[in-house]
């Protein structure tokens, strides 16, 4: 199979980056194209991100020495990228405004910011959770026009630790009504510089802008069902979140309670459920479909991040403590790697599926 | 005035040290006496915690060449003492066994431990919260035949950073039936050497074993009415616990999530409800009395652990980031000093309190 | 004694927040005046500061409600301030050009930048060290023209740790001729918000921009004579420095190997000549002068920054782990506050100085 | 080719978990026999381990139900292994005596412990620096009566981060005469748990017992010759070593003054060497050799431990930071993974190296 060429847009930030490493030796896809803002265009990538390379692995030999363009100058990426993976650092207006323009100039957009999460025709996707909602895909070119344009994009990195364990819940017969979640979040997810180390060396900041909102919002509409060419959101499950941002790398840790809508599972049942939970990226044999999707530790004090985030490359789930709650139904922790599966990862999984399903 | 004399069980402990260091030039109390193991016994102060004296200031100049006692020799101690605190460590047996025959001795215990904190003539007391348990001590002596001797307890420090908060809301009219709160404790409250390093850098351990059972249960009975000699919970308000430890020295932080069981105030109502908050250790101007009780920070990123828990000299409890929870009725983020609110120096304003009421 | 009014430039940052909070309640100096970026200027200062005080006690009473003035404003300190400490931060060329200015308008400067540090009539001090340079004031009167007006400035953290013992050596009779230093030094070091958290925690960073060179000049400056209205530099120190950054939030260590010019001590004779070692601040009584001025540990394990970087209220060097050396002749490990002595109290304890010695 | 099957003793430990990642699919390598301390033995290994495996990948598979063999007793690996990897917990007398039974028992030891390294017919090898040590086995053998049995042992830890690049620059004709090096090392180095998080978090500890010795002593004997029947070290280097521990989990990193011998190389023909050394490792294509040995970084701040430490699977030294010294004639930052390179991988690759070279 000839592999599709792929683009990276905002490729010298740690998102950006994050694409790079993990699109080396990807079977279905080869990084062609990096662009970047005007003050890195022109520039070879290795210029453009002397001496902040920030991942374990050096920079790939492919990207190396490819020619960094402008993110803003869409004419380039024609004829050159057949996807582009878009990790743009701007305001929201011009996000949507410039991803627009990518789809508009036939070339699908899978992105990881935030800007289009809420707009009605673009599907927001956990491939395990929500593959159908690839079907909004036809509404929106419908209705923009496209043809072989398309926006899909990823939620947040803090809802990854609990929104699949919640469907597969609901999945089974269990749907949940309300949840409290408390996270310990990496501060690999601000960023970087991201958070200063006086404020996170024997730190912890109880606040993150913007994210409670989101990991209280998403979930609703990543449940949700297609009707009428949008996405209407589950509000019959209520989410509190406290976000909280920890001196941790990578690895965004949750402690949740749950309280069932109707009937309610035994703690053996549910830990039947998780460790059976299959769905279509598995069935399909994405290539960066963890197997298993979920993994439940029986160890008292796990999971942990640094010896946990890395399952299943960086792409599965980690469970562990559960145990009955006193005030809702159960409780338990959930561990996800917010850089692989909460970013990157994530967003080249959603990649791998609407590929599969013939959406591009 | 006379100071009291005062013995400090388990002094060559953490929190041994801890009551060391807060006692030193105490206005009502003069440590004359320090116990430990056999194996510390006839060693100077100084030579027995050679090499493991870990406070930031020296070790208090009267303390220093103390000669060690073996805390199991009770005679040893009588007739030297007008008090004890205890920090022994050992067997919840031992410990319970230890501080009983030093109180059947004549000499009052102020203990930190949790080996009599479900005695049921014991009282276990947030000085600010329910200072009237104080009075359980005249059916402990009449029951337990003891004259001046007594016991009484500190609870855990989990519970410090959210007790006091939700008992002033229960003062003004507004009970709370549930809560779910989501803690993150400091290394220092596991002791010395305490957490390894190797799980702390870059990483959290989401368990501490029994914290949460404590969390949950504690504050119910501190809430608790005094009939018949023992304290009846007042388990008309339910808690769910996740206990977490993370890389912060002294400090925990709790997420908090309440449900009223009527009447719900607003936020202003309750901001002011908590910065109006006097009790009884603040009306008799007790030496480690924090005046005010409780701090409110207005900014979004506060309580942080390294910034806010010296607050009161560390005896404050500070609160932040209130807000209307979307499952419950009000979240906040609540933080304390553990080892001083929530060990040494809470044991040492409940001793002050004891004093001022005329028990000792 | 009335106090003397002094301003501080540069308020709003890290460095100045630590010179208001050493400030408070000192007994010679009044801070009346607080002075800032044009951005900052007629605020208060508590609104100029608001979620960016850093310090763990809370903004200073009589600083709270000050109004901001711009600090490139002269005249407004001109008859309000008997002094102002400079913790400007601009580039080289303005901060020297803004210290003349108010030194031209009699105001003396005591300053913490580095800026003035190789000017020739500028001393550059530690005062236990060389107290005696503050002569070189007269020189730069008579050579300025200014009869109250003074630049003083204070040598760069990272030196504070090796410079006062090596000293003491030399004075009595051991001087040095070659020495390696390797430093560990805290983040609160490059200011807020400095290293970013991605690289700190489980990390170090072997670099510090510009810190080499200045651990390498500066003690040849402070360890010179003055002669001819200026400082000539002792060369016959050879100085090489590995600075690194550490996950260590205030104190900066240092790891020292000390070749003696022609004799050498025996290991005691190096103790005993650190721990009797009095200068002028201990002889004059300064009201920051730490008693002892330099502190020996005989724990194998220590200094360690958290556990006594607060000795003499963060004015004092902890020495320890003195052994000889194979290579050179001896080794040891020294250890300072570096935000204390390392900055703003350095400056504080050299402005005292000045005051007692008549200069202002 | 049939892969030799091998024993791990002190499987439990860290060092012995990272055996047994490492081992994991060798191609030369089938680990078939676990063995540890009499607690452990007649368990599974997964038993044995249950919470205490520190790894990030899980259990291998071929290891996770082996039964646990006491190490005390030899006579059981027998028959079952061709080679042991020892990393016994014990004291020194104790391992020495039990390497010396295997050994006896036909069984080749290669061991990480620092039991023998100073024994004087037993090698102590960097197969990049010392590779031809190997041959005090044929007198080691003789000596002692063993003919298929052999003991080989790794050095410390620390030192593989300098101790390679200075042999490249002996090799190339620049002989060093004298060293000053400060290490700052990672917790890891400790085994588990190690450092307690409380002297960690905000801290450093400028002390390893043990390890300055066994820094500077070491090189010596791996650069030294082999000369009737025992190495003699090279004295010519005079070594002064400072360790330190800092809050890393893997990496060591070291600051490193040298003085050569007699020539002085400029530092472009030091950095030539350093990036084209290859030794008997790459040349003989072991299956652990890092190619390249030696990594040169030019950004000014690298390298750092997490994003250095991996470079060659961990096998590799990553070094920058080159500048010359005021005080010696060059200076630069070596880095090494401690528990890769620096334990386990390397005596893995000592072990492939002798079985290249038929020693076994």
């Amino acid at each position: 199979m000839n592999r599709m060429k792929v683009g990276v847009l905002g490729a010298t930030g740690m998102v950006g980056q994050n694409y790079l490493s993990l699109l080396d030796n990807h079977p279905w896809f080869e990084v062609v194209y990096v662009a970047a803002s005007p003050r890195s265009a022109g520039k070879t990538f290795a210029q453009a991100v002397a001496g902040r390379w920030l991942m374990a692995r050096p920079i790939p030999e492919p990207v190396h020495d490819l020619i960094v363009a402008d993110a803003n100058d869409v004419t380039q990426a024609v004829g050159q990228c057949d996807l582009v993976f878009s990790a743009i650092e701007s305001d929201k207006e011009t996000i949507r405004r410039l991803e627009e323009a990518y789809a508009a100039a036939d070339i699908p957009v899978v992105s990881n910011n935030s800007a289009h999460r809420a707009t009605a025709d673009v599907p927001m996707m956990v491939p395990e959770v929500n593959w159908e909602h690839a079907e909004l895909i036809k509404d929106q070119r419908q209705q923009r026009g496209w043809t072989r344009g398309l926006i899909a994009v990823k939620p947040n990195c803090s809802v990854q630790s609990y929104v699949t364990p919640v469907y597969a819940l609901k999945q089974a017969g269990y749907p949940v009504s309300a949840m409290i979640v408390s996270t310990m979040q990496a501060v690999s997810g601000a960023g970087y510089p991201g958070p200063s180390s006086y404020n996170m060396i024997d730190g912890i900041v109880p606040y993150i802008g913007g994210e409670e909102e989101k990991s209280e919002r998403e979930p609703q509409r990543i449940l949700g069902q297609r009707s009428n060419g949008q996405i209407i959101p589950d509000t019959s499950i209520k989410i509190a979140a406290h976000c909280n941002r920890v001196a941790v790398i990578d690895g965004h840790t949750a402690c949740v309670s749950l309280k069932f809508a109707d009937r309610k599972p035994c703690l053996d049942e549910v830990k039947a459920i998780w460790q059976s939970f299959v769905s279509e990226p598995q069935r399909l044999s994405l290539p960066s479909a963890p197997i298993p999707a979920m993994i439940y530790r029986e160890e008292p004090d796990r999971p942990q991040p640094r010896l946990d985030r890395d399952a299943g490359k960086g792409m599965a789930v980690t469970l562990g403590r559960l145990r009955s709650c006193p005030v809702f139904d159960i409780r338990f922790v959930g561990l996800s790697h917010n850089t692989i599966r909460g970013a990157a990862g994530g967003a080249i999984l959603m990649a791998e599926l609407l590929k599969a399903k013939g959406y591009m």
